[in-house]
């Protein structure tokens, strides 16, 4: 990609891009806030439409997001999904307004997907920095050896039943089948702790070994998928950096819970002296971003980074001005992750009508039933634990969410996975992460949540809303 | 840039463009996490200590902006001033840290910075929302002849006498100084409006005929830009769409007040059927969104819609609620803006040192002069308002801010400005955005808020905020 001109190198892309920055820039903005008001609507209509139906909200979101996105509207498009600028709808209305090019309707799409994408991120960060100010770290470490087990047995039972189900049932070679195994082993704990929280069930003991098993899955899958990657990559597994990662990431998560207790009194301190605009708000967000960064640059996911600073934040006493402040942002950003993850996610693979898909179709059967039964066994591990509910602790860990689609990404990436294969991954993810709020619902039904549903939840959202405006000041 | 592949013709980006946003994703997503890190520490230190020496902390902002930016410490980069990849600190370290090679990071810098650039437009979007929601129609309708008659001379003035001065004193060629006059024309309305905020002033009288002639003088701006593109373009001015605009500018403000009456009480009545989280702020955002896009749609400014949204929005019984959800917003996205503006902002056309900045410099004092002098005396055009601060309104219409920078990038792309005259506008912009805050509060001293301070407001945070806390559910 690199071109001689004159005496000096540049490459493509920095003499391609140096202009459009400016000269399309109004139409970005544009594409970006068309696309938030499409994700907006079909947030609250999804939403909606679910809690009528008595389902938890986010599943509506999910489905509006499916239907806005590449497998019905295309109003959402991605370029991830193999689509070019003009399959999109929006950037096709931006290119009859601004008269424009290919080449600058290729720069809207890619510049307003990426500014989009982006946008989830910081929305499942801010949706994981109120779960992590919303739980006790107390009540966490108290259910903590329960969800280390549940979380093992939720890695270890998918792994093996599905590994040796497909070399043994349908005769797939063993790298593909342990990569497969290897995507059945993640927790989406964006969903299910979206859904614990509209339920009102995040404080219960079932739903904080819930989250803690969700984000020691999430550590595990990180292990697992350096595992399999440099499977994939030179057949063999390089110990040296499973060793690496398993030790950083006990690190981070321990030593930010550590230092947190100390860093808790100068951050109280510091908020105090603030006197501009935002004076607890920014350095708490700060600090979450801060910590998201670091987490990613050990390779763990941003998110679990946020979910850290929240539980450190927890502990202040600032904890309740803070959730107040939060909401409002989550309120705006974490729709736009899970309408994307729906707009993301391609339905096409399920139509049977074609050919290639069949074959994927009868993998994925098999995939989803090991992908429920492996999770829903996970609940019977918790001991000392009388009367809990271990339905709902193994049906909270089916989701796989973006976790199982980055598998089949980098299986598909590195030729590893066949096309069937890959399908019946997606096909797996796509269905545990749509099956996952109603079932979850189901399996908490008649149990009412064991502490009050705290300030900031879905069901109480009115009250604080409205207490506070008698006390503004006018 | 269209090459041929076979009988298929892609164009360059498409083919560059396919795999970066999965490959580098996550890259993307750390590099713009850091530079809203940068972002928010510079925007707290500056805030804080441009408030420890009682001045606005929107000047330490802009001035913290400038020192993390392209001007000092390279933390905060954009290709717009034509910068490489490499020139970034924050994009440097994400190269060794991810051994990414020369293409990754240059789609990494151009993802990041474009991400950074819709993000500061969205704060500015917010902010302009915000300031509607604190502005009463009825009041700004009481002031509006006045308003109407400061932003006509505030265009008039510098225009006149500064193509003038150019042409007579300075020998500048008809056309070039004609441009240069129209960037004299502009008022920022982002800058005025939150300065106005920080010093409780914005209901005050003084701050309602500001925030008015401020939204009449962007739409003449607009005006007077295509005006001037067209010469530049063409040497002759398209009488036609100088009308278009005209028309469809007022209709669209007129529209949006009118219309906004009857939609009223339709949103109240949806904010008050929805049932899920996010059931006032979402609607009322969508809404600011889709006024937004409206607005830029018919190449008005987007914040222009934002602000209507937020004047209509203003007038139902949930206003104080949405006050008090949109504030958390304001405060994570504006300073995203502001600091953004001093990133930006070049001060190496101040260098006299270098040769070909002289003759910029001196043309620059010239522009400066007429640029407040042509602003200052505006304010001596109200009518009817004894006892009225008229240096006050003068003064606020100082800061050219982002919409004067918008005339000198035309101007240079189009040719039609030699490299000093553009140096002198850019040096203009700078100066009259970063004196107006200190001018502003010195103007106004002495003189009370004429009005209670608004809720919201940045004298009040530490009040709304701590009481919140006590109605909260626990």
């Amino acid at each position: 990609m690199l071109l001689n001109f004159g005496s000096s190198t540049l490459s493509m892309p920095q003499l391609l891009m140096a202009t459009p920055t400016e000269e399309y820039g109004p139409w970005v903005l544009t594409g970006v806030l068309l696309s938030l008001v499409v994700i907006y609507i079909t947030s609250k209509l999804g939403g909606e439409f679910s809690k009528r139906l008595n389902l938890p909200p986010v599943l509506g979101e999910l489905i509006g997001g499916v239907i806005v996105g590449v497998s019905a509207l295309h109003l959402l498009m991605f370029p991830e999904n193999s689509t070019v600028a003009t399959d999109s709808i929006i950037v096709r209305a931006l290119q009859s307004l601004g008269n424009l090019d290919l080449e600058a309707v290729t720069h809207v799409f890619q510049s307003q997907s990426e500014v989009i994408s982006v946008l989830a991120e910081l929305g499942v960060i801010v949706l994981l920095f109120e779960i992590g100010l919303e739980s006790d770290l107390r009540e966490l470490g108290k259910v903590g050896y329960q969800a280390a087990i549940v979380a093992v047995i939720g890695v270890a039972a998918p792994f093996i039943l599905g590994t040796v189900g497909l070399v043994t049932i349908f005769h797939v070679p063993t790298i593909p089948a342990i990569f497969a195994g290897a995507a059945l082993t993640a927790t989406s704990i964006g969903i299910t702790s979206k859904v614990l929280s509209e339920l009102g069930h995040l404080k219960s003991k079932e739903g904080q070994i819930i989250v803690g098993a969700a984000v020691i899955d999430d550590v595990l899958g990180i292990i697992v998928l350096a595992v399999v990657a440099s499977l994939a990559k030179t057949g063999e597994v390089d110990l040296l950096n499973v060793v690496y990662l398993i030790i950083s990431a006990s690190a981070f998560l321990l030593g930010a819970i550590f230092l947190g207790k100390f860093f808790n009194k100068s951050f109280v301190a510091i908020a105090d002296k603030l006197q501009t605009r935002g004076a607890l708000l920014i350095p708490a967000f700060s600090f979450a971003l801060v910590m998201a960064v670091l987490a990613n640059i050990i390779h763990l996911e941003a998110i679990l980074g946020a979910f850290a600073a929240g539980l450190v934040l927890d502990e202040t006493d600032k904890r309740k001005e803070l959730d107040l402040q939060v909401m409002p942002i989550a309120d705006i950003l974490v729709p736009i992750f899970f309408v994307t993850v729906g707009a993301k996610a391609d339905l096409g693979v399920l139509n049977p009508a074609i050919a290639e898909n069949r074959a994927g179709l009868i993998i994925a059967t098999f995939l989803i039933t090991i992908a429920i039964i492996g999770k829903v066994i996970t609940g019977w591990g918790v001991f000392g634990q009388p009367g809990i509910n271990r339905l709902a602790i193994g049906v909270g860990m089916i989701p796989r969410g973006e976790v199982g689609l980055v598998f089949a990404g980098i299986g598909s990436a590195s030729g590893v996975l066949d096309k069937p294969l890959e399908a019946a991954i997606i096909v797996m993810v796509i269905l545990t992460t749509f099956l996952a709020p109603p079932l979850l619902q189901w399996a908490l039904k008649g149990q009412e949540a064991e502490v009050l549903i705290p300030a900031g939840q879905e069901a109480e959202v009115s009250i604080p809303a409205k207490d506070t405006t008698l006390t503004t000041v006018d």
